[in-house]
């Protein structure tokens, strides 16, 4: 693990890391803030995932969420969305390979050698944090639009390991529009029964965890009819009785300047479920 | 004037706009914040002035300031920090030419044919925003490093313009210092006596306004003893009896994860002084 950037931000530390995946088999980078509270005591920790074409950086530099984090004393931590590197495969078009991994295990070539974020995400990275950093094992998860698909995938999948999960314009049905379609062919074959087991709506039907769900969409994302589609979230939550707090913002797009609205509002969230 | 970007931010909207510019004879960018009350009555703008290499984006993007500005109803205005464009000079230096224009009118060549952003921010866009939004002529500036100098000198050269002016990491005497020095060299030329109109630390000799100035300073900041050098300022306003709040602020560096932690308090020091 080596520090490779390190800033003091509302009195606690921005840092970012780079380390040696043996789940991704290459070397990658995640984003860390500790709030002042991580000075006195181990804090709970709200994992970040990013949409298509994103790294570790866009979250800590866009979304403000630093502030509430030291308000509420949750460490922040944001991986990078894909492994990267000379020796990974990737693709020229910006939502497939490098920087749009879907935070699933591949399957295929020549994905299947590196492309396992699901694993990443769920167990190396937070061993990681968790043996690292001044963190115990109180964890919550969201993130944004590709990431917003990870976040209620990983959390739908791992009953007990998330105190609670939001997403900010996530792809809920996968299986179901242009950029998933595309990806999980690649990824995971054409065979779309294993797609089942990365498309929330379809977890959302036998999800053992209640575990409430908060979304928020902007009812002006130029993405909201043809790739994110809630209603589709909505639908499946009604018919499996989930809580699901689904709230369309009137005039919000796509972009951080949504999420930067609303983090507030989902930090506190998580920091009430980790308290 | 053509809007080219627009987003809902903190129930507000955040733009950004190309127009012509006369004073620079090029065309410019800017960014403007307008806050939920800009559509039920006209408010007060703060000036932002960004920094070397920045552009109108960088303020916006990264500051998290557009929450703080909706909870006081202020305008956020944040112009490009130089002219650009293929016909306008530049050199390959990030301190020199183009996103670099140090807020001066240049009187060499080849920079006096479009380096005047003193005229542009103190006349043109104000004038403009005046015209086009919600604006009254109740205004306010800050900004960072070159646009902290920006800010402090075009307060003090012009008594009763501006309610308040503050700075994060100002270069408070270019003078003295080697960004400062190279920068007025080429655009204003050998004779140091014409630099004296552009320098924060000699303008304060003979004020004739005492406008109170808050300054911060990150006291992990990298370019703290070769470029910024705060002293200067804090001797030059208590020989002057200049009100100056300088807070040196520990562990602090030159980004935006600075400028984060602290815009809440300074757009609050605004808004008290623009109400």
């Amino acid at each position: 693990m080596e520090l490779i950037e390190q800033h003091t931000c509302f009195g606690g530390r921005q840092e970012v890391w780079r380390h040696r995946s043996g789940v991704l088999d290459c070397e990658m980078r995640f984003a860390v803030y500790l709030p002042p509270q991580a000075r006195q005591r181990r804090l709970p920790v709200l994992y970040w995932l990013s949409g298509l074409t994103c790294s570790e950086q866009n979250f800590i530099t866009k979304a403000g969420a630093q502030r509430h984090a030291a308000e509420h004393g949750v460490i922040l931590v944001a991986p990078d969305t894909s492994p990267r590197g000379d020796g990974v495969a990737n693709d020229e078009a910006y939502d497939l390979g490098q920087g749009a991994g879907f935070y699933v295990n591949a399957t295929q070539a020549p994905w299947s050698s590196h492309f396992r974020m699901y694993d990443y995400v769920v167990d190396e990275l937070p061993r990681l944090v968790e043996a690292h950093f001044p963190a115990d094992d109180r964890r919550s998860i969201s993130g944004h639009s590709m990431g917003g698909h990870g976040a209620l995938v990983v959390a739908l999948r791992n009953p007990g390991r998330y105190r609670s999960a939001s997403a900010f314009s996530p792809i809920v049905a996968p299986s179901q529009v242009a950029w998933g379609e595309k990806a999980f062919a690649a990824y995971l074959g054409d065979d779309r029964e294993a797609w089942k087991a990365y498309d929330a709506v379809e977890l959302l039907r036998t999800a053992p965890e209640k575990l409430p769900l908060l979304v928020d969409q902007g009812d002006a994302d130029e993405f909201l009819e043809s790739q994110l589609r809630p209603e589709l979230l909505r639908a499946a939550a009604e018919v499996a009785g989930h809580p699901l707090q689904l709230r369309m913002q009137p005039g919000y797009d796509h972009s951080y300047y949504f999420i930067g609205s609303f983090i507030g509002e989902h930090i506190a969230h998580h920091a009430a479920a980790l308290r």
